[in-house]
């Protein structure tokens, strides 16, 4: 590989008001604010040391305005430009500092699944706030961990993601057809940076951050009741089997679905091996057992076209996990 | 009142097959076996300094034996046998070292209820394992804290047990037409000893230890899960409004409901006052706002005659909980 | 006994600053504000229903006002003050919401131990902040526990307070000598209410918050570091062998020691048994062989007399908990 | 850098009753026992894939036979055999499974620094345990994370080490001279692989596991505490300022010493900016102001020489981190 993708870094939400955005993220999660233009937020988690992990920025519809992976250095973004544009992909540059505060010059292109994503490698350093733990709040929200998405064939998704280089810690399978359903892809030595749902798409399912201890994540719970923010409790707390994560999912005031979660493992052995679930395992989503509901499967966040254009249309999905001959 | 009931102190279940039942309370869950005969297991949690909190009983069907309460003085008994006599309830004396190993003279009586309820004053005592922790395992539970009793008429069950001299700490109201439909009760300064739900009954909901801590109420999750015992768990684990419980419920191999908890709060001091939720509120069950399952509200453990006849027949609930004009 | 001491209630506490204190015990422990006065800060903590549970004063010199209990009957303080006048103790009534904002009418005696005890029956309500999880800081304090007192003579201190009608829970006693070094005595149904340490007295040891649980004792240990407060922490987190708390003792700005803890057990059950340590054994005092420093075992908090002057001689202790031969 | 080290990978410990050190990591601690022959155990954590982390070795003496790194491919070892050649550095080569068991060819060297290291590339796998919670035991140890040495010049072994390819994550520097303490330094993308600690060296100051959180090593110490074992507790529970690690050093039968710990943080983005502290800090090795013992500073492990000769001669520190004008 020539190119060299670090890692899973942030994600941009279209969300309708700002301000009760920030109540969600910042006063709830506990989110540190790294600065605040007229019409957007730049958030970051304790342990992060750039500008941001996270970008809300006002508009009319809540869409995901792009997913974001940081790679190793400034040339490997010609090298992805072109990569992308022989796959006739389209691809644009941002200037640093303009569109996104902090960052340095980007490349955004919208790839061959549906989805707006960019690429960078320079952004502003903002302080590590690990160790001030007199201003931790909310759920103790430590780093910016990986962003799931809805794709209509999950097996198109995962070739895409090896092709630049990731890894595949688990995945799901249909029993009868061994069909794939789900795949979890990192290249950080985590359990992932990217997970593929089978689901209509492009969309995203989720994005994720991890906590400090899950007694912060139950303490998070409690908050939310408290706080009037009851109906931000989708699914969780729970363990899942697969990625061995203590999770919990939150719909934030756009329903952009949030999961906060501790407990994955090691991934950076050379010689890795993937872990296979079968669609018929229970344990997979739950490993308690819990049911998961229909609306977990099936709702998520449009995803935008990076020249600015409304959402992307969407495809509907080969695979139903939930069917396992499907 | 001129005897003084202590607190909930044991419960007898019967069992279909002891091994299997013994395999899920003491190797699974962590309670440790005080004794062993050949149709029973006494099982005690690691703070507690009697004798058993649990007997299992190996008989043909699952039903509760009794559920037990202890007294003050020995003297207390006479003035409950003339009490319940007075009310025309069956009455029985079981001699120390009898029916029940470890126990001294005891009382059982069919409440006006319908209940099978023991009450004693003397036990063996049993090491206290607070601080053997080398010996901890399974959830590392602590110490027997309650049973809740479905009763067809919340307000019949809450009359009777203000007569036998318990506190009320909470309780759940219909809006329109402000009838009881479950209600929390103690002796203990803890939120219960009893706890009265509106249902088919008598029927034994459940009995209910404290545990260490929450963190070790999600290890037991992923124990069961691991250890083959995921359908064990039927609810959970989850914050309940009333009682601000941390709860795990869990069936055993015959289907009684055995919850797990840590949480609750002081009730001792003399005007203590009792919290009312509205049986509309949605937190009263979940503070987080989960789905409570209809099985959750129906099914339940069957209750003895003291006589040793078959299970008491059951009566309708006049309140259901579910329907807030009921 | 005619009279019925509930528990321990509250401590006053004069501070010779008292922004600063503030600073301490509201914006980093997180107690509760209910209400301030020109020189007062009367503070409780999130499972709490009374108005305070903790005063702090401002004074010239850092001394304990006076500790108290509640009593179970406004009749009570009668009595009481007919048993403290007949051992020939000071004897002062208070008038309701007079000196002490939110209390009724309070009886304060200058015991034969030399310290300043309030009894009080009637205080006003404050809401109860349990389940306002979105207020929850600090270190998530739960509830006013016990205080823990330097006395000369332990065996005197032990005899006074059984004389009030306390249980003995734990004891620790020399070896050779059998001495009486320290002594354990409850109201409540928990390990204790008033703790008595061998040392020159009379002296506040410490007073005690419960926490909702040991991991937010280790959130508050980072909290304190990171703002400022390192030199507040004096000993632990660790885990005393007596009484089984996890235990963390702090030093206000002033000096005074205040423990934050969980885990102790039941003790309600009538003929719940003394544990007996040796003054030898290192687990007592701390279960894991932590080191205990000579400045624990030496310093405290002057107390006051009732009548306003100033604080109260000292005499020298006649037993010695670190020489097993004392 | 023509080779590739993944991360720190084992240890071998002799020691000098293998029985005894069994009861001290599997039955106490909880490791997995993987194999076991006539003279050695071969144990692992609860996550880890591969045969052994540790590896225990019935001795004449207590020393650290070597530390390994895995690398990434075994072409790798040619490489690193042909640079410590250049460096006139003794090197040996181990036949797959031969004087170890479950691993392919090894290069063993005795490096610049004195220590005994060893490179591998292949090794059996083994059964990763992490989601059989039903085994889990002890402390719930999860994963090898890395050694750290006693090094007479912190800034030599630090040279040496990044020459390997290694980034630095945290120093300590004393003030006055501006000389290196200590340093901390990574391949996987945590804290780090291999610390260095000024003293007298060549030793293994100790070896580290990371567990699932920070309420199992609080539990941990309970059960070691109640097993018999409370002097194998040396330091913590406690945090480190460096690296951010909820902290518990323990000595084993023979006197090694083991770290469990959880809370470090993740380095792998390329300019991650290593973070200094100063000697004078008392935050830097205890976070909440603990007193480090010399004990801590000056005991450790001594180490062997690859060719069985008797353990390796000792040189004097440059630093004395204690002393900051050192």
């Amino acid at each position: 590989m020539p190119f060299d993708i670090v890692r899973a870094a942030h994600v941009e939400l279209v969300v309708t008001d700002l301000a009760r955005a920030r109540e969600f993220y910042v006063d709830t999660l506990g989110l540190e604010l790294t600065e605040q233009t007229a019409d957007a937020l730049y958030l970051r988690a304790y342990e992060e040391r750039l500008h941001h992990s996270l970008v809300l920025r006002e508009g009319p519809e809540p869409v995901m305005g792009h997913c974001s992976f940081r790679v190793a250095a400034a040339e490997d973004l010609a090298l992805l430009a072109e990569l992308f544009g022989s796959w006739e992909c389209p691809v644009a540059w941002v200037e640093p500092d303009s569109d996104e505060r902090g960052q340095g010059l980007a490349l955004r292109v919208q790839d061959p699944l549906g989805f707006p994503v960019e690429f960078f490698h320079a952004m502003d350093k903002a302080e590590c706030m690990l160790q001030r733990y007199d201003r931790y709040a909310g759920g103790h929200v430590r780093r910016f961990d990986h962003f799931n998405l809805y794709v209509p064939d999950a097996k198109v998704g995962y070739e895409h993601y090896r092709r630049l280089g990731f890894g595949l810690s688990e995945y799901i399978e249909t029993d009868l057809t061994h069909r794939l359903a789900a795949a979890w892809l990192y290249r950080k030595q985590t359990v992932h940076d990217v997970a593929l749902t089978s689901g209509r798409g492009p969309r995203l399912h989720h994005l994720a951050y991890t906590t400090a201890n899950a007694g912060m994540i139950l303490h998070l719970c409690d908050r939310l009741a408290a706080g009037g923010w009851v109906d931000a409790i989708e699914r969780g707390p729970g363990r899942h089997g697969v990625s061995n994560a203590f999770y919990l999912y939150l719909r934030d005031p756009d329903g952009h679905r949030i999961e906060l979660y501790e407990g994955d493992y090691y991934t950076g052995d050379p010689d890795h091996e993937p872990l296979r679930w079968s669609a018929s395992d229970p344990r997979r989503r739950s490993l308690w057992g819990h049911d998961v509901s229909d609306r977990w499967y099936e709702e998520g966040t449009l995803v935008a076209h990076i020249d600015g254009s409304g959402p992307m249309a969407l495809a509907e999905p080969v695979v139903d996990e939930r069917v396992p001959v499907s």
